[in-house]
């Protein structure tokens, strides 16, 4: 199968699949429990949904990872655990774990954070605004060419979409998220987690196996052939200061992330991709995320994109049976930087 | 207590426990995330419940967990794990954990595969048809002598059977089983997941705690006396070729299952069970169950029945709180059957 | 924020949540489940429900963590866990994780066994009773100093308390129970755990994370500032000698309890809070808290309270996002007092 064919059409039954219908039991349960995640929902005047997961609402690590639930269209779980292995004392006591039976709709399809959202000083009438939008809503706009090779688009008349941001979005970008998803105000719920605060630290970690599936992608692996992913990564308290709070969401995969996915085809693909798939695969391993970031000048687009990849891969060929694993987990990397002086 | 004395009739309160009517919402809920599972489910023309996990539909990891929890009858818990602490990498990515409060309903009146189904064909008009039936149902027919040492029938009028079979069970075998079980056609489900499946693999691998309860058994524990019961085990992708995706989950259990009992009864049985029940108490401890079995030419019964067992066992005494182990999970023998080469 | 402070008062949201009422859907789950967890309820004369889940009833480890759940009013997750990992040999196969968004209220408002509970043998008319009672019914009537501190009382017309007993308490307590809390018999929930009973040994070893909290207040950190906990501690079989029974419990978390806490404030503090709060700060340190018992005379004041923390202690400071540790679990010093000899 070609990386270009559009992987969903062929299988009815995915297809059939709504993340954004899916979602709607999550959000539902997310607003029965505001006062004990620490969040805080009200509909703007028009009627919008709007979720405040770590803005003036402090958040938490629980709210984070059932929006990371959401934000994948009901097709994954998220668990955060306590270590409770031996191991944690030279890892790290807190861990996400994540595994979807539709790794590509859960993470692709919903989870990736692909979507721009951009308002320009004129149109906001104050601020520029930018953000890049993940979740289920982002199938109904399918703006993205990653949904030509996904072939899937979702219709309901709900839409959800996760935004890493520490304001609400201006009026005129919520504007043009309900006219492209085709949704009424009311159908629309926004959840805001900035990258500095718990639930966004969280939802941002549980995206390690979106990270291997869009590195899968980047590779050329036909994405219709993977049919499972797990994946964990260590959970750290946000940073506070903006490019360590982004950069080390980022190391956590980039250097604690493990990914285990089964994929159909050739037992030769999935060995290419156990070895080429790994983070130190890429020029930029072994330095934190907010280190290089702050070598080449705050421009994303020169950081080696083979970076962006989980430290350790396993991948299990449905071809023959065998499995295929390659890098490692590195919180030698981590503990530098995450650590307080003994 | 002796091991022949039935052990449920005693504990009211257990025995008016319905492994079937328990597992009748799990099925629901299977049912609802079919297109999520990947299964698919239809009514045959009687009105016999047909869910394919693994035939014609892909089936699914999750499928197969979502199977396992109904094959123990509502009385366990399945849950399929990425291992996140560091002995990962030396050991397996993905594991699954099994747990139960009422171990011996739950595995042995329950998941043991242990219902003899053929048919001859003469009996089928085409090929002839062999399966062992495990799950629910099997409680409700009592046709295994292992039932009068568990003094539990079910009476239900919905009963489940999962088949680890790679087409639809001949009209004769399904009318067989209706008039033992004493169902309506529309009261029964069938599960199917082959062996080589995902669906298939993982409900297998989920009998990591019932090979435990099983070899107790065998070994004339008092199965009355097993209160408590948990277990884990790697699990692989599945492998194509017959005899080895066969192996592969008996290895899973054989070199790489860990298994906690807390019992009632003497100190000294449960001494012994925990140095008596390990995998390598067998004479054919070390190698794969597929070499195994190609040397016996494929005779089952050739095989030291002490070999399937699980590799680590734990054994809490309720008598005095200690507790033994022996064994130990040997991922060295999985690898090189398991891992492609680097 | 000084410790004194009450620390729920200004952060509406979290004074709102009511932990007796968000119990009550999973009391309602445990009287579902009796058969299979072993428990017996019933209500007294007057209308009170006696759970009993450990003196005529077995009991099972599934129901502790269940009570466990319901003793930190709704706002913690408790899990059992087969340990999958290559440590479990080492370590133990069987973990409670325990977590909570709501650390200060789930275990300090809630699950702290902190309401003595007394009656003379004139008051009984027979034997004299002590119980000390835990769970959300403590917050309704608000009878210990720690209130202060927490600023936090409930109001419901349900409550329900946890009482790690071997015999329902008598109606002079039951009395003095629903007098204080100010509750129609038919509106109170007994929950009795006997120490020596799978229930209990449950329920206790996941006050972990209780204990954790605990002695962050008694070294006089700031309980607001305590904004996100988790903790793991090694399950063994009850003892059945009662010293030996109390002290398997305490022995799990003070030499095998892990403990996560993320918190609000200075840098210094946190620090400060990683280094003095696990066990091994204590002098009594390193001998099991049976031994200790005896040794003074079973006169519980004489031993260090320093002494009731987790072994290892992982605390984030959301000032820096720096994560400090100190301590280690130590299963070298369990394993003598719980493993048969081999």
């Amino acid at each position: 199968m070609n990386a270009h064919t559009p992987v969903v059409e062929s299988a009815t039954s995915a297809a059939s699949l709504s993340v954004n219908a899916l979602a709607q039991p999550l959000i539902a349960s997310l607003l029965e429990r505001q006062a004990e995640l620490g969040i805080a929902a009200r509909r703007d005047e028009r009627g919008v949904l709007i979720v405040d997961a770590g803005i003036e609402a402090p958040g938490s690590v629980a709210a984070g990872a059932e929006i990371a639930a959401i934000c994948m269209g009901g097709l994954g779980t998220v668990r955060v655990r306590a270590n409770s292995g031996a191991s944690a004392r030279d890892e790290w006591p807190t861990m996400v774990e994540i595994a979807s039976a539709q790794p590509v709709l859960a993470c692709l399809a919903s989870q990736y954070a692909g979507w721009s959202l951009a308002a320009s000083k004129e149109e906001t009438g104050g601020k520029k605004f930018f953000a890049l939008g993940s979740g289920p809503a982002r199938s109904l706009s399918c703006k993205e060419p990653l949904y030509e090779d996904l072939g899937y688009r979702d219709v309901s008349k709900h839409g959800c979409l996760v935004l890493e941001v520490d304001r609400v979005p201006p009026e005129v970008v919520i504007d043009k998220i309900l006219r492209y998803c085709a949704l009424e105000a009311r159908g629309l719920t926004l959840i805001l987690t900035p990258t500095a605060s718990r639930a966004g630290t969280t939802q941002v970690v549980a995206r390690a196996l979106e990270v291997a599936l869009h590195k899968a992608h980047v590779l050329g692996f036909a994405l219709g052939d993977i049919v499972e992913g797990s994946a964990s990564a260590p959970l750290p308290p946000p940073a506070r200061e903006a490019i360590e709070a982004m950069g080390r969401t980022n190391d956590a995969i980039l250097y604690g992330g493990r990914v285990h996915l089964t994929v159909n085809g050739s037992d030769e693909d999935a060995r290419d991709l156990a070895q080429r798939m790994p983070s130190s695969a890429s020029r930029d391993f072994g330095r934190s995320f907010a280190e290089i970031f702050t070598e080449y000048e705050y421009d994303f687009y020169r950081i080696d994109p083979a970076l962006f990849a989980p430290a350790e891969v396993w991948v299990s060929s449905l071809a023959t049976g065998r499995t295929w694993h390659a890098g490692a987990t590195r919180f030698d990397l981590l503990h530098p930087r995450w650590l307080g002086e003994a």
